[in-house]
């Protein structure tokens, strides 16, 4: 979430790593909201996802000590729940203050309002290490639903997801992803379309993605993406194999070329 | 919107274009939404938008020919109108599929339902020429509010945005946009937090944004951005570079070093 994604300052690069990783730890990934830094757009956002029934809320950006930080504020209000002190973040928060005073990067070491800031999670709410920098991530649970918050910046979202989320992933998914893609040359996509049908009809759990890369010198070229989930990681692979290979013959039958393979 | 960002396959690079030339042009982009390719998931993100009191709903991805295409179907059943065969967006099929046939792109030119599905618009819609590629892009009002759908293809999104959607909003909105940046050294963000407080109590029409870029030898580098929207670009600017003097001189005061400038 943030403005700088809004004006178009910067890409959202965090949605991309999380989405990839989640995917690939067998998670599927519903839906994703960017908002405006403001405690109103933050909770109604909040609220929406909880209302559509989502099981994991995963949010960044937005904890660290200036006044447009307000991820923290916008759960509070979402949940009804006041935002207090927690012990776990406050002693995370001064261990980084000691160290930088300590190190000189700060003057004096003193937990000043914009400090303490970062040690105020919503009532009930767990404070994650943050391997990198100082805003500690936070985990709240609202009955059985988890809602994550982590920094928005990119390598302490990643360190507090590796660290303190990954693991529990791992414990609740039991599903396993697996993707391959083929490049075509000389179909175009809306002769492909009914080869993508006809494929779904004996291969109903994989998903078929075409994407177009243009038109060299007149000659259509189309990535096609097929992907499957499933408890197991041979049957996931076995459905996405069967389904390229009837894609391909169906393909070179009707004046299509295969060129190349990505395996993973 | 699309299952490959979802899936963390590809960057959302659609949206920071949108939004960084939708800023540029004075626009307030408010949030922005990343949804799955089924057409109930596109239709509750337009009708929870259209509830938030969205003027402009921007949409890009999903008009191609394939089975997953599914935007206009998610538009058609948010507004609860019917899908239709436009004349305007048929011609502009035809023609497309009738030079493909001349250069030998596809081997004859007939109308299969693949073709025909990107001529079907939700009733009273209109079309919008594709300079690129095949999909019309699709303009559908709902009372005083609109609604754009853009394919996906990052050409044809930019060409049919740049041709048909860039002189209305040039029409109707008479906003400019200014920002500049600074970045700073030698001081941290929990130290910095008080003295945007301060600059933001002397320019309150600004908007000002720090950006953390981590630790150089235990000296924190940060880079600071603030922005303002007016109605004259001479008011915007000037209320940018007054907050910055201010900024700047109390950054000083304060231990800290101020790199470089970014103009623009």
């Amino acid at each position: 979430m943030g403005n700088e994604l809004l004006v178009g300052k910067i890409l959202n690069t965090n949605a991309h790593w999380l989405a990839k990783v989640i995917t690939e730890l067998g998670g599927f990934v519903k839906r994703c909201t960017v908002v405006r830094d403001n405690v109103d757009d933050i909770s109604s956002a909040i609220e929406e996802s909880m209302k559509r029934g989502t099981n994991w809320l995963i949010m960044s950006g937005g904890l660290g000590p200036t006044y447009d930080d307000k991820t923290l504020q916008g759960v509070a209000k979402a949940l009804g729940r006041e935002l207090v002190v927690d012990n776990d973040a406050l002693k995370m928060v001064e261990k980084k203050y000691e160290l930088m005073a300590h190190r000189g990067t700060v003057k004096k070491f003193d937990l000043t309002p914009a400090r303490l800031k970062m040690a105020k999670l919503p009532k009930g709410s767990k404070a994650l290490p943050n391997p990198i920098g100082t805003a500690p991530g936070v985990m709240t649970d609202e009955g059985d639903r988890k809602i994550i918050c982590l920094p928005g910046v990119p390598g302490e979202m990643e360190g507090i997801f590796k660290e303190s989320i990954v693991p529990i992933i791992k414990n609740v998914i039991k599903n396993f992803y697996y993707e391959e893609s083929i490049h075509t040359t000389g179909i175009v996509e809306s002769d492909l379309a009914p080869l993508i049908d006809k494929a779904l009809v004996n291969n109903p759990f994989v998903y078929i993605k075409s994407h177009p890369k243009g038109h060299e010198e007149g000659i259509s070229k189309i990535e096609i993406q097929v992907t499957a989930m499933a408890e197991e990681s041979s049957i996931a692979k076995k459905r996405v194999k069967d389904a390229l290979e009837q894609l391909k013959s169906m393909i070179i039958e009707h004046g299509g070329i295969i060129d190349k393979e990505d395996m993973k």
